[in-house]
């Protein structure tokens, strides 16, 4: 997969899945991860085959719970916009009464904050062992 | 299923799908619809059973198709914020460039604009159909 610059240069690996690469998104005001999924020339959810359409709800339900689990928030936002980057990403963010945008939506307001790098490598590494673990789970559910 | 009073007076019933309620949005800014999954006490896409998170992803898809074949939109949004009605909803809405939101996101903004009631009759019959027509192709495929 190539990766469009606008996403690359604004967020940071945290974990592949078997469908989508998943990214954290560079605005410490939120925790805000993006799932982009692995195939080329994607724009739309209806130009993925229906076997990855599932395999998408599947990550996305995978990674709402990481979020879920990691960050406590208040709710759960899930998009896929894409009106200014349109190679294919999901937005899962999670959100508090108290966070800069609440109840708004985050996109296209001026919070904005970098990640102080202890922070970045903090967050990083909760996200890969929630994934991980959650992954695991999963998989000893299912043997 | 009970229909949070919000979602009910501010949008017009256009078909029921085996899981969701398909809802148009009373904004004739933009083609704008609603799938609110008929389960009970349900916020988040993950606290709906698989089962149902998989057929949530198929039923977004058929409404994505229905959208784009109508309103041929630049780009679809599709998203589950849920920050001021928690009852899980998802957006399905037909962004164009021209739109008055556009590239931001439609949520939480000034333009608004209620149908005329021909407008209003004339797009329902239409998702109506487009509904019917995209769900007797899926049958038609199948068998």
């Amino acid at each position: 997969m190539i990766l469009d610059p606008r996403v690359e240069t604004t967020s940071f690996l945290v974990t592949d899945l078997p469908l989508c690469q998943v990214r954290l998104n560079e605005n410490a005001c939120f925790p805000w991860i993006l799932l982009i999924p692995k195939r080329e020339n994607i724009v739309e959810i209806i130009d993925l085959p229906e076997e990855d359409r599932l395999q998408l709800m599947k990550e996305i339900a995978l990674a709402s719970h990481v979020m879920k689990d990691l960050f406590s928030p208040t709710k759960l936002n899930v998009a896929s916009l894409g009106n200014i980057v349109p190679q294919l990403h999901l937005h899962i963010i999670a959100r508090y009464e108290s966070d800069p945008a609440w109840p708004g939506p985050v996109w296209g307001r001026e919070a904005f904050q970098a990640y102080p790098a202890p922070e970045k490598e903090r967050t990083l590494k909760a996200l890969q062992q929630g994934f991980l673990g959650r992954a695991f789970s999963l998989h000893s559910a299912k043997s």
